[in-house]
């Protein structure tokens, strides 16, 4: 099989935000070097939160400054809203990810507005990407599309809904996400077929899965049944569940590669140099627990890279 | 969905046969009789290996008694051969599961026969259990069905063929199992439906998986999808992997129980209850590492049993 799929990094967005160990600034940039070199070329490498909210983030500038100018990465950074949008401009940020909840609750609680206020400042987002003198790609990352930790069950019928509104309003990519580690595997098969109709191939659709309830990769393969190549994952899973001591929080890169790998489907990403990278990780945050089976196990006998 | 799926728990023969610590006789019917009343009906209890071999089995005679006469168990036993079927039937012991690998070199050092004196002993397994005076079902496990660490990759053609010889030989069940935790998503689905097609309704097919590589469960779902309702695991994926420290062995069963009735596959478990009972483990092995997300983060907001 020739096929092939994109696995996004995101551990240096998701996996730090909730962890309050200062990474220092030159070691993310040696993890998004050592990442790319292993093949990971698509890694959001920082949120443009406000600094007091979140001090990890306080470098974001730097990071994102530094990443745009490594040859062959693509980076791209997480905009709560319109200001952080113009500060990612500002550094010559490509593609700047919005996110709004589905969850009419969460959203109030994580970005304080209304989804219809999200949406608004959504549209102004993209009018601020377009008026760059540089592209400037814009995904709409619907969170809480399959539950919700305040308000619980999601409506399908609204995040669909939701998707065709970004669509409309002008996203280049759709990223449907299971925040809270919420979804099943029959679940998440049916909402992306319904957003892959919605969508219908105007742009790519991203999943954004946690392994809070051990699910994770099995949505990963419900969501590849279901047409989906582009997954957003954390190097060793990290970060955890804020909300459940123990629990993991998003899917492990290094075993979604060797899940896409196995399946013969082509990442481009070299799973043993991708394994060596958690060593960063484990220096600079010696407390935080490294998640992963593959690094424990290794690939199995006669497993060679799709590619 | 009024459909539904059965959970076997494996734990007290697949997750306790690589623990040198014995887990006292007592110990064991508790845990037994706990699941059972959290509505696990389907529980192997021993295996009659040489006790020599393995000491954890030293008491198989004494559990096997027991379960025999606890009402609403369906227990069954681990025969490697025809003598440790002789000494499960003589405990009254309704269904024996007969191993063998797919893999030449794996059944050699597993049981010291070829793939052909496996096949001759499980016809005279199920000669055996025709001639007792209770029902006695013979359930086909095929070890190593998706991959052999010694190996390497393993023909699904040889599987098939296998599984066509154990149904004509008078099989009451077949298993599959990826004893390694070799297998990845699409090849299962694609394995599962050939044996499904092979064996044609009738007799069930079971799978067991391991999370060796963090597939377990994704998996899980990929035979779900391929028909398969009928599922081994481990409660707190007991045993660990022997040829990977820190990896885990089976399946967990609570996580399974999750992922099947959040699918709407009605378990007629009660996932609490389940929960609970890691306690009689942790208690008995505190320093054996205790898997499952389930138990850590706890269920969705909202979540029902699908029953």
């Amino acid at each position: 099989m020739s096929e092939t799929a994109t696995v996004r990094e995101v551990g240096l967005r998701d996996g730090l935000q909730m962890i309050s160990t200062f990474f220092p600034t030159d070691a993310k940039l040696a993890w998004i070097r050592a990442e790319l070199e292993a093949g990971v070329k698509d890694i959001e490498v920082c949120s443009f939160v406000p600094p007091k909210n979140i001090p990890q983030f306080a470098d974001a500038v730097a990071v994102a400054e530094a990443s745009v100018a490594m040859p062959g990465l693509r980076p791209s950074a997480l905009v709560p809203n319109l200001k952080g949008a113009q500060r990612a401009v500002a550094t010559g940020m490509p593609e700047l990810h919005f996110v709004l909840s589905v969850s009419e609750e969460h959203n109030l609680r994580n970005v304080q507005r209304t989804v219809q206020q999200s949406v608004d400042e959504f549209r102004a987002v993209v009018e601020l990407a377009r008026a760059q003198s540089f592209p400037v790609r814009v995904s709409g990352a619907l969170a809480t599309a399959l539950g919700c930790t305040i308000a619980g069950p999601v409506d399908p019928g609204r995040v669909v809904e939701l998707a065709h509104i970004l669509v409309e309003a002008g996203a280049d990519e759709l990223s449907v996400a299971d925040t809270v580690g919420y979804a099943n595997p029959a679940q998440t098969r049916r909402l992306f077929e319904e957003v892959g109709r919605a969508v219908a191939g105007r742009i790519p659709v991203a999943a954004h899965f946690h392994d809070t309830r051990g699910l994770g990769l099995a949505n990963v393969y419900a969501a590849v049944e279901a047409g989906v190549r582009l997954f957003d994952a954390s190097l060793a899973g990290l970060g955890g569940c804020p909300y459940a001591p123990g629990a993991s929080g998003n899917i492990v890169t290094e075993d979604l590669v060797f899940l896409l790998e196995s399946m013969g489907l082509s990442t481009g990403i070299d799973l043993g140099r991708l394994v060596e990278v958690r060593r960063i990780v484990a220096q600079h945050l010696p407390d935080e627990t490294l998640y992963g089976q593959i690094a424990k196990a290794g690939p199995p006998k006669g497993f060679a890279r799709a590619a």
